[in-house]
């Protein structure tokens, strides 16, 4: 384990508890908020509740695993020798990446064959990503790390690919409104995404030690609530609005017919 | 205990962790999944989840076990002297894969009678096939192991002949896409259920100690989340189906109506 100052360990601890309460929050919210949107977007604020849901038991496992790694009393820090685990991160993101982009595709609310063949792509791209990166993220060689890091971005740039080219034509297909909090979700996907593979870098640009073990957990912690929590508030939006867009034009195709 | 190398244990425990996030996760989906079916599909849903749920509990008991079985200090691993509890898994077949057959016939629709007397042979088909499995699990002996996996293959047969012959009319009456999935659905069974009595079978072809029982237990648990996890996904999109074309012909016919 790499040597930690008190300072360092106290802050990645916290941080991993403000993560379990977030998470945790973000969960009920999208899940209260099924009962606000309509029929078509339930699935939707299903998965994005999973998906918080998903990474909240790996925070309490996170935090578990953190607390067991070292002993603090009096003021010391001491390594208990039992290995912090780094793969609760990958598991998670192997669940919760896929679902992400698939609560994406499922608010737009496009055809079912498209939204299966759209969601099937993406998903297994996001998959391919993660499964990708893992064998970087164990080896402590920076050669090695950067090899998986480059096979994993192929699949990752795909995926920007997909979002800007690919859903184009559904994304222009919508109400004004509605695309301008699309648009929001797909670059706060690209964005908050992007600071995986360059939390994964700052081992190989020098930072060592405790700091490179604290930048790693704190950065994950960032991106992990700002691409599920935030992202996932986006998609409650998007749901809401075009609930109330299609009630209104119900509304007024009735009116119209009286 | 087998002795494992400390990258075979954490492979086991890190695929187990994944397996509860995966039962947790897909049990809530179910559930919430009622709520956008028509009554006559909410059984299916309701067992689909219970299915899901009864795993969940079973691999957190099995991660205790694991957990109990080694230490790891130091990178240095250790069997504890305690014994991994193989029966938990039987345990929850017993319980789970008479239910699964029959969240399949609840989906389909079928008249009551049907529903009963397929559900109850299927169902005590599973339970059988559960049972003659278990004295072979535990036996050290391959002969022992041979006879009584042999014995859960009549069964096994059995339930194959009836979802392919015996469900054959059944099936030829849905629609054409809800066809298309329940074909799916039993095609799904049949082979997930086969990584079974293969996975059984691995002790008997000569892998031994470390690498047999870390196959086993990944072997177990890929199998366990395509059989439950995957095939409930299935079970739901069936259900959503069937109710939005029953909706449409009861839309239909009050239409006529009038």
């Amino acid at each position: 384990m790499a040597a930690l100052s008190v300072a360092q360990y106290e802050l990645v601890y916290n941080a991993f508890s403000f993560t379990i309460a977030t998470m945790g929050a973000a969960t009920l919210f999208f899940w209260f908020g099924r009962s606000q949107v309509s029929d078509r977007y339930k699935t939707a604020l299903t998965i994005t509740g999973l998906v918080t849901a998903i990474a909240l038991y790996h925070y309490v496992r996170i935090l578990q695993s953190w607390d067991a790694s070292y002993d603090v009393v009096n003021g010391q820090i001491t390594a208990t020798g039992v290995a912090f685990n780094h793969a609760y991160r990958y598991v998670d993101w192997l669940l919760t990446v896929p679902l992400l982009l698939i609560e994406l595709i499922l608010v737009m609310g496009l055809s079912r064959p498209e939204t299966w063949s759209k969601g099937v792509r993406l998903g297994l791209l996001a998959a391919v990503m993660v499964i990708l990166g893992y064998p970087g993220e164990i080896s402590g060689n920076p050669s090695t790390r950067w090899m998986w890091w480059a096979l994993a971005m192929v699949p990752f740039m795909w995926i920007v690919y997909e979002l800007f080219v690919g859903l184009g034509d559904a994304i222009a297909k919508q109400s004004e409104d509605v695309r301008r909090l699309v648009d929001t979700a797909r670059w706060l996907t690209v964005i908050s995404w992007s600071f995986y593979p360059v939390v994964f870098v700052f081992p190989m640009m020098g930072l060592t030690g405790g700091s490179a073990a604290t930048a790693v957990e704190v950065g994950y912690t960032i991106a992990d609530i700002v691409a599920k929590a935030v992202f996932g508030v986006i998609i409650y939006m998007i749901a809401v609005r075009k609930s109330e867009l299609e009630a209104g034009t119900v509304q007024l195709a009735r009116e119209r017919a009286r």
